[in-house]
């Protein structure tokens, strides 16, 4: 897939990753990057920023990078973990790339997505995620209320969000082995995920609104499961 | 100013807003709003897919309306809010839309940003504060460190948050009038800023990253000082 971005090529330069090849503009001209592109020995192609915009759809910074696609987990090489989010058909790559920065930053390094009918680790999430993928395991499933059962019969507490049949988030108890649940943008969990939760947990609200945003959500309450933790 | 998007238009329809001019495109199909549009007896253009691309940058669903810029508040209206929230020269139009309905779920009315290397609230920003702008007042100023020293004068304690000299985030009093202070996408808050803070919060990382998302630290921030006093 295609990568772009300073901070993107700057860290995957740095941490010799496996690059195909780099595209970079004729007027780039960042010394650091340059100079890491040089000692790299990769092959390099150099176009004008138009050439560039036809390849990319975001903001490229001059710099594009050529690298395999992301290499998903099994579910099976999460279940050590103590904590486990899981997204239930999230959209927006912004989102998901600041969930996983969360969830790195909390120590949190399993993630499970759904295969269909939700954004995978495509470039806007690299971006998003800032170099922090690499210490997550993010795990593509083909059915979400499955994983849930899984992760039952390996001792997890299911608790997911919503504003339904749901207690307070600071009034649930987070020891043990917790699966976290963020649902969709607009939709939230579904129903029959909502279903097989332990616990529903409501981030309480005093506005009109009445969700916040779901990578704000998943901070609160990554922060909250952790509070008590480390 | 140009603000597109099927959310917004519905909500700004429905709310009767100021709209000078509604352009759809000649495809669109959503019954609930083109039956709003009927109604509200607003100039409307057709116009191809093609032609409304090149009015937007963004996703416009096929429809933009033309309304007046956002009026910002003075700060001297903010002053008998119990919590306000600066932001320190954000980039981002995605965190100041998400910030604002963070506030605007939390209860929180006040929120003050410089005028000059700082996002306004813009067409992003209308759509990514999905209708909850109305209900908060945004103040835009010349100086910071000023309107800090105001809002002093003003009994507000001011919150700062950075990595270095600060404490746990969960170890700080939060009651009395409050100012919270959330810095730069990347450089954080400036020095000059960070100088007159009475404190200074960190919010702990266990990973290898050394920061989250603006958006998702203000999230945890603004629960943390408001999970006492509500």
């Amino acid at each position: 897939m295609l990568v772009y971005g300073r901070n993107v090529a700057r860290d995957l330069l740095k941490k010799g990753k496996n690059i195909r090849k780099i595209i970079i503009q004729d007027s780039f001209d960042d010394k650091e990057i340059i100079s890491l592109v040089e000692k790299s020995n990769l092959r390099v192609e150099t176009k004008t920023k138009r050439e560039i915009d036809n390849l990319c759809s975001g903001v490229h910074q001059g710099i594009i990078l050529d690298i395999p696609d992301y290499q998903y987990s099994e579910l099976n090489e999460l279940l050590d973990e103590e904590i486990i989010v899981i997204l239930d058909h999230l959209e927006d790559p912004h989102n998901l790339g600041a969930i996983i920065r969360t969830c790195e930053a909390a120590g949190i390094k399993g993630i499970i997505i759904p295969k269909d009918r939700q954004v995978g680790v495509n470039a806007t999430v690299m971006k998003t995620s800032v170099g922090t993928l690499d210490n997550v395991k993010v795990a593509s499933v083909s059915n979400i209320v499955n994983a849930i059962e899984k992760l039952k019969k390996h001792n997890y507490w299911i608790v997911g969000t919503s504003l339904e049949n749901s207690i307070d988030y600071r009034k649930i108890d987070y020891s043990g082995k917790i699966v976290l649940i963020i649902g969709n943008e607009g939709a939230g969990i579904s129903s029959l995920v909502s279903k097989k939760c332990d616990f529903l947990a409501k981030i309480p609200m005093y506005g009109q609104t009445n969700s916040l945003n779901a990578s704000v959500a998943a901070g609160i309450m990554i922060y909250e499961i952790i509070r008590n933790r480390k």
